[in-house]
C-alpha cells in the first residue's frame, strides 16, 4: 500500500566536520543534504510510498545537488522550484561523550526563505495527495514561507489530502523576524490531522503548563489541550529521549489518539550514536507509515520508534531504511551479520 | 616453538563500506583481504608459525593483491596458484548499534571455485606440515573445491598432518549448486583431528537435537555426538556470542575434548566493536596455537578466546596481534596507553 | 582575568594511524602537534589567557608547522627558537576495547634535546610571566635540557612568576642517559608551587611507600610527604583513572592544600573516548586556570576535571574546549545537539 | 526543444584506484556508476532531455545505488527492472604518460546479461519516444541481449522512434559465447537512422577494407559501405582520436551524410587528462543533441566534440556538462576562472 | 629589512570540490582560507615582513578558523574584529583542460560587510605601518566597507604609511547595491603610491580607451592615464595573463613608474596549474616586497612574477612560498628534486 | 631466465604530502617505503626475478612495515634484520610547475647505519646469488655500513656473484661524518662489474674533468676513465636527464662497454609526472635485467629507458611495472585505453 505523500520545506546542505573532530579543526567537511521535511520524504520513499519534495532551491550546483540528491533516494523532486539565491547551510560538529553536537545555521536570505508565498500552485502540487507533511520550521523561516504554509495546509483540506505537522519550534528563527508564532502555529496546527509534539509546543502554542513529575503524564496532558483546541486533530506522537552521554541516549515513543487512547514503544537504549540528525524526522516517517497502512497504534508507535532508533545508526540526516529493515529490529533484534 | 600449517581455501577482496555508512551512500569502498581460512593463516604466521596458504586466484591484479597482502603478513604463498578467472568478492556493509552488518557475496565462478581437485599436489603441498586446516566454506562452494578439500584431508592423513576443521556451514552456498552437504561434510569431519564447530553444525551433519536450555550444555551434547561419530576427533572447540547490539557482543570460549574434559574461558565484554569479521577465526588460530604448544586446555581455550576478542579491534579480516599482544590481555588486561 | 604564562618543553609531531587501525596497516598518517607543556599552553590560550610557548624546534617545514599550530589555537610563538636538526616525532596507534594504544618515540637527537641551556634567555622570556609551567619529561631528556629547565625554574622565583610542575615521570627517558631522575625532579619540584603528581611520583622522587588500599588515601599520603619535602609546594593535583577499557575509563579529580584540605571532584564515566592523549594536560590547564581566578579549590577541581574529561571527545592532544565549553559541562551536562 | 530519448544497455559500477595507483596499490577503490548507453542518457538529461533508462540491475544495494545515481543526475529509471542477481563490475586504473589506463572487467553473469528478453515490455517502454539509443555491447553480451536489443530497434521502427546506434565492437565478448558478431550488428545497424562508427567497425560488420593513408578518407569510405548496406541509415559519426601520451590526446569529430556531405570539427588538443573514459559516450549524446534541434552539420560536430572534450575534464563515466557549458567551449573557449 | 604592513578586507572561506570533480560530485569539500588582502598579507609575512590583518569575522567556529590559520602564517591577528554574524563563502569547482574554474560566492550580509566603518580604530591599528595593503574588493562589498577602505587609506596618508591598492574590479558586486564604482574607486586611487591595475581598470575608473594592438602598449597607455589622474600615484603594476588551456596559462609581469619606464618580466609558461587562486596577490605581495627593498623595478617585477608563478604551484589561496623559494626560481630555476 | 638478486642497503619511510600540497599544509602525510637498493630489488622481483633484501630495520612496526612491503611485492626478506632502534625516515613535498620536489631527511641514527658489519653473514646470505646490488649510500651512512658493504663486494666476489654499484653520490651524508668518500667509494667501485654512474661521479672518485659540451661526450670520457681505473668493470650506465619543469622531463638512457661500445635509447618526454623517486633506480633494475638475459645493449639500454620512463607514471618508489608493461611500452607505446 503506498500513499502519495507531499513534503514542503527547506532543502539544506549540511557541511560536516570528519569523525569527531570540531569544525575546521583540520581543513575538510563532508556534505549531506537534508532538511526536516526532506528527511520525512526520503524515509516514506525508501519505505516505498510517493513521496514528493515541494521546496525552492538555489539556481546554482548547491542547488541541483540538493535535489538530485533527493531523486537518488527515491523523491519525485517535480515540484522543487529553481531561483536565483543562496541555499541554506548548517555547519555541524558532531560531539562526544560531554561534548554536545554544535549546529552552526547560516540560512537566512535563502532562495526558499525569499520565495513568495504565490509560487507556489498548490492545487496541481497536491494532486492526488494522500498526505501532506509541513513543519515549525517553514513558518519560522519569514512571512513568506508562513503565508506558504499555511496556504499549503488550507489547499491540502481543500484537496481531501491529510495534513501532518511537526512542531519543531526553534526560538531563534522566530525572534530573528519577531514573527508571531503562537498564532501562525496555531493556524498550522488547526489544519493538522497529525501532530508530532510534545508538551513544550503545546506550552508554546497554547500557553499551559505541564507540571507532572512524569515525562508520560505531560505529554498526555499536552495532547489533551491539543485535542481540545484543534477539533481537527486526530493523533499527537512525540519521542520521549533520555541521553545518557552524547554518544547515548535512552529512546521511547508515544502515540496519543483523540479518544485519549495512548500507546508506547518502551525505551530502547541508542549508543555508541553514529549520527542523531534526522532521528526525530525518521520516528514521523516511522509512524506516517503507520498511519497509512490503518495499523494499530501499538504497531505504528513500534514502527515508528524502531525507525527512529535505526536513524541513529546511519551517517546523514536521511534514514535509508527500508521496511524490511525496521521490522527485522521490531520482530527479532539480531545483532550479528547478515549473511 | 613454531608449526608448519597449510592453510586451503578461497581469498576473496572484502570491499566494504567506509565508517558506518550503507554500501555505496558514498563513491568509496575500502579493499581488505580475507578468507577464513587464509584468516587464520595470517594469525599462525603473526603468531610465529610457518603458515603457508594453499588457494588459486585470478591472474589479475586483484589476485596478485590478495597474494601479496598474505606474504606482507607473513604466509608463504609459493602454494597459491594462478589461473584465469576472476576473484572472489562480498561486499560489507559494518552496520552499527540496531542496524546489523550486511554481507553481500558476489563470489560465483570464482578462479577458485572452478579450479579442478587434480590442480593441487598435495603431497609436495603438504610436505613438512604440522597441521591442515580446512572450513566448510570451501567445500560448499561446488564439487571441485568439494572434492580438493577431502583430497587435501586424505593427503594430510597419508602425510601424518594434523587436520584443523572449521564447520562455517553456509546453508546458501551448498543450495546453490545442490551440494550434499551432510554428505561431504561427514566425510571430511571424519578426518579432523580438531573441530570448530558447535551443536548447530552437528544438527546438520548428524541430524541431532539440542533442546538444552543452556548453551554450554547444548555444545557438550553437540560435542558428545561428534565424538561418537568420527572417532579420530580428539577436540571440539567453539565461541559462545551474545550480541548486546551490533557494536556490543559478549563472547566466551569452549574446548571439548575426547575424554568429555572440558574448558571454559569466560565471558569478555567486547564493545564498541572495530570489526567483528573474521572473530571465529582468530579464536581458530589462538586454539590452534595452544595445541601446538601442548598447553592445558585451560590455557589454550583462554589464549584462544582472548585472541578472538582482540580481533573485534582490529580493522580487516585479519588478526594482526602477535603472542604477546594476545598473552598481554590473558595476564593482566590494562587499558592504558602503552609507553 | 587573564594571566600570563610561560610554557617550557618540547614540540613533538605525533603520526598516528587512522580510525583504530594498527600504525601502517594502511599507508596514511595524521599528524598533529603535541608536547605535555604546550598542550596546556593551548588550552590555557583558548581559556583566554596569554599562553606563551619557549621552546626549540628544527628549522625545517616540520617546525614551522609545529609552531604555526600554537599560533594558530592562540599562543605566543616569539620564544620559539629555531636551530638545525630534527623534530621530535611520535607515532600513535590509538588502540580499542582490549588493546591498548602504543607509543613509539622516536624523539632521541631532537633540536630541543640538543639546545644548550644558555640558549635561553630566561629574565626576558618571562618577563611579566604570572607562572611557569614545566613538566618532568624536559629534564628527562638529557643535562642540556635538565639544565635548562632548572635555570627557567629559577629565574621564575627571581622574576616572581609562580611555578607550576607536571611530574610526567618516564623512567625510559632517564635510562638512556642515566640521568638522576630523582635528584632532578626534586631539585624541580622544590621551586613549584603547584605540583601535578602523585604518589607514585612521590615514591619515585621521596622513596616514599604508598600501601594504603583507598586511591585517595595513597594520594594524601602522597602528598603529604611532598609538602613536607618542598617548603614553597602549595598545592598537588591529580587525576585518578580507572579504565575499564581501551575505549572506556573512569576519571576523577583530587586537588590537596599545604594546609591538607583535600577537595575531590566525583568520578565521571568518559566513554567511549576518542583520544585520551593529553587527558592530564587539559586536566592542569583547568586547575591552573582555576587557581588564576583564585577560585575554590573544589570549584577548581570541578573545573580541572571537567576539562580533562572534555578533551578526551577531542581528536589531538590540545584540548580546544573554551571556558564556556568547560562550564557548560560542570553546569548542567545537557548531551543533546546544541542548535 | 526536449525529446524523449530511451536507451537501453547495462549500468556497470567502475572500481578505480585512487590518484593515479596500480589497482590495489593503496586499499581503496573510488566508485563509479557508468555504462555505455547510460553515459549518452544522462549527458542527454543534462542537456534538458527526457531521458530514460531501461536495464536490469541486481536486487541488492549496488543495483539500488546504480539506478539512484541515473536519477540523480535527470534520468527517468522507471524502466529500470530489479532482478536477482549480480551487477557488472569493472575495475580501473586510470594510467598516466606513458602507462595506459587498464580496465578489468568482471561483468559476465550480471542480472542484465541474464534478463530473458521477454521481460521487457518494448511498446510501453517506448511510449512517446522520440529515439532509442543502442550499442554494441548489448548485443555482444549473450543471446538473451542480443534479442533484447534486436527487439527494442524493431519495436522503436514500429512505433516511429528514430534509431541510434553506437558500434562499440569488443571482441572479447562476443568469442566469449561465440556470438555471430557480424550478422547481429548487421541485423542492429539495419534498423538504425544514426551510427557512431568507424571504417573498423564497417570492416567488422561489412567485411570492407580501408587501406587509404588519411583518416578521413578512410571514415568516409567506411560510411559510403555503410550507406549502401544500410538503406535506412541517415548519418554516421565518430570521433578521430590521437593520443600523444596516457595523459594528452587530440582529438577531433566527423559526420558523415547519406548525401555523403561530411563536416569535419577540427582538432583540439586534449590534456591533462583527467578521466578518458566515456569521451565517446559524451560526444554521442552532443550529435544527438544536434540532431534533435535539427541543427546544421557543422553546428552538430562541432558540439559533439566539444562535448567530447568536456568529457576529458570531469572524473567519472558522465558528462556532466550543460549546455551552456558545451557553448561556452564552441563559441570562446576562454580559460580563466569563471566568477 | 622587515616592513609593518596592514592589510584590511574580508577573509572568506573557500570551499572546492576535491580534485577535478565539479561541485558536490562527490560529498566532500575542502576548505582553504583566502580574501584578497589576507592573500598579499600572508605572502609577506612569508616573505619575513611584519603583517598585520585588519578585519572583522563572525563569531563563531568559522571566524575563528579564518584568524587562526593567518596567525599560522606569521600574521598579526590582534587587529581582527569579532562580530554577529556569519562568515562569507566561496565554493569553488577547480576545472580543467577546456573547463573553467567556477566561483560560486556566498558572501553577502557577512560581518565583514555589515561592520561600521567607525568599528575600526585606524590610527591605532596603523601605527608603525609602512604600507597600507588595500583591494577594490572592500569597497565593492556595500557602504559600510566603502567607507571603512577610504578612511583607512587617509588614515595611513595622516601617518605617513604608504599606500598600495589592488583594482581588482568585480563588477557583479557593485551592482548588487547600485555602488559608485567609478567615484569611490577614483577616490581610493588618489591615496594611492601603488597601483595593481591594468588599462581595463583603467578604463572603468577614467573612461579610458585603449585600441592598442600589443597588450604592453595598452597597460602603459593605461598607466599613463593614471599618472595623470592621480598625482601621488607612484608605480603601477599587473600581470599579463595568456591562458592556453585552463591548466596552463603564461604569464609575464609589468611595472610602470610614474617616469614612465616600464619594467617588464618575461613570459613565463605556468603549467599543470596547481592552484590557480590567488595568483595576482601573490604578484602583488612580490612586488611590494621588491620596493620595500628599494630594488631596481627589473629585480622588483622579477621577483614578483616569480612568486606570482609559485603561487600556481601551491594548493589553496595562500603563497607559502619563502624569499628563498621565490629567488631560487629567479636565479636559475632547476626542476629536480631537492635533497 | 630468473636470477637471484642480493640487495643490500637501508631500508626507508617516505613521509609525504597529499596531493601536490607543501609538507604539513595539512595534517595528513601519506606512507611508502623505499630504499635505493630496496627499489631495484623490487623491480627485478616484479620482473620476475628472486630478489631478496640484505638489511636491519628497527624492533617495531614501522621496521615491520617496511620488510612486510617488500614481501608484499614479491621480495625474499629473510636476510632481514630485525634490530633495536629507529627507522630512517624522510619527508617529501613533490613539488610542481616550477616548485622543486624537496625532501627532508631524517635518518641519522638508524637502526641500519648502527649495525655493525659483521651482523651479516654474507657467504650464507649470498649463497646462489648471480648478483650483488649496491649503491653509494650506504658506505656513505657511517664506518659500519662502509664496512659492510666493502664486505658484501668482497664476499660477492668470492661466492662469484656479480656486483652491480650505483653510485648514488651524496655529499651531506659523507660530510655528516667525515668520511673518506674518494677512498671508500674506489674500493667498491674496483669491485663492480657494472657500475650506474656517469662523468660526475667520476669526477668525485677519480678526480677527472669533463669540460665536454655535448652531455653523451661526457659520459664517454668519464666511463673511459672508470675503465682504466676499475679494470673489473664491465659496463657503465646512467640516464641523461633534461627537467623542463618540475612536471615534465626528458630523458635518455646511456650503456658504455669496456670496449668503449655505446648504446643510447634515444630520449623521451616524460610528463605530467606522477612521481619521479625511484627513476634512477627503476631504470638500473632494467638495465639489470637486459645483462642478465645477455641482451644485446641497444635492447637493455632501451628496456632500462623504459622502465626508468615507466617508474615516473607510478606513485611511492617502486617501479611496479612487469616485463609485460615495458615491453609494451618499448613495442608500441600506445597510449588509449586497454580493455
Amino acid at each position: 500500500m503506498s500513499a502519495r505523500v507531499v513534503c514542503f520545506g527547506e532543502l539544506l546542505l549540511r557541511l560536516s566536520a570528519p569523525g569527531r573532530e570540531r569544525l575546521l579543526q583540520s581543513p575538510a567537511l563532508e556534505v549531506r543534504i537534508g532538511g526536516a521535511e526532506a528527511n520525512v520524504g526520503v524515509s516514506l520513499a525508501r519505505f516505498g510510498h510517493r513521496a514528493a519534495m515541494v521546496s525552492t532551491v538555489a539556481d546554482n550546483a548547491l542547488g541541483e545537488a540538493a535535489a538530485g540528491e533527493l531523486r537518488r533516494h527515491g523523491m519525485d523532486t517535480s515540484g522543487v522550484r529553481i531561483a536565483p539565491g543562496r541555499m541554506g547551510l548548517y555547519f555541524l560538529a558532531p560531539g562526544a561523550i560531554h561534548r554536545p553536537a554544535e549546529v552552526l545555521y547560516d540560512r537566512a536570505g535563502s532562495a526558499f526563505a525569499l520565495a513568495a508565498a504565490e509560487a507556489y500552485d498548490w492545487p496541481a502540487l497536491l494532486d492526488g495527495a494522500d498526505w501532506l507533511h509541513l513543519s515549525g520550521i517553514t513558518p519560522a523561516l519569514g512571512t513568506n514561507t508562513a503565508a506558504a504554509a499555511l496556504a499549503a495546509a488550507r489547499a491540502a483540506r481543500a484537496t481531501g489530502a491529510r495534513v501532518s505537522f511537526d512542531g519543531n519550534f526553534r526560538p531563534k528563527l522566530w525572534e530573528a523576524w519577531q514573527g508571531d508564532a503562537r498564532g501562525i502555529l496555531s493556524e498550522l496546527m488547526a489544519e493538522a490531522d497529525l501532530l508530532f509534539a510534545d508538551h513544550r509546543d503545546m506550552g508554546v502554542v497554547l500557553g499551559g503548563d505541564y507540571p507532572q513529575s512524569e515525562p508520560l503524564a505531560r505529554v498526555q496532558a499536552g495532547a489533551a489541550d491539543a485535542f481540545a483546541a484543534f477539533p481537527r486533530l486526530r493523533w499527537m506522537a512525540c519521542t520521549l529521549r533520555s541521553p545518557r552521554n552524547v554518544d547515548h541516549h535512552a529512546l521511547s515513543g508515544v502515540l496519543v489518539g483523540r479518544d485519549g487512547g495512548t500507546a508506547l514503544a518502551p525505551r530502547e537504549e541508542v549508543g555508541p550514536i553514529v549520527d542523531r540528525i534526522g532521528g526525530g524526522d525518521a520516528f514521523a516517517a516511522g509512524v506516517l507509515h503507520g498511519l497509512i497502512h490503518g495499523w494499530q497504534p501499538e504497531r505504528t508507535i513500534g514502527f515508528g520508534l524502531a525507525a527512529g532508533c535505526l536513524k541513529h545508526s546511519i551517517p546523514g540526516d536521511f534514514n535509508l531504511a527500508t521496511v524490511a529493515d525496521v521490522e527485522a529490529l521490531v520482530g527479532e533484534g539480531r545483532y550479528d551479520v547478515r549473511r
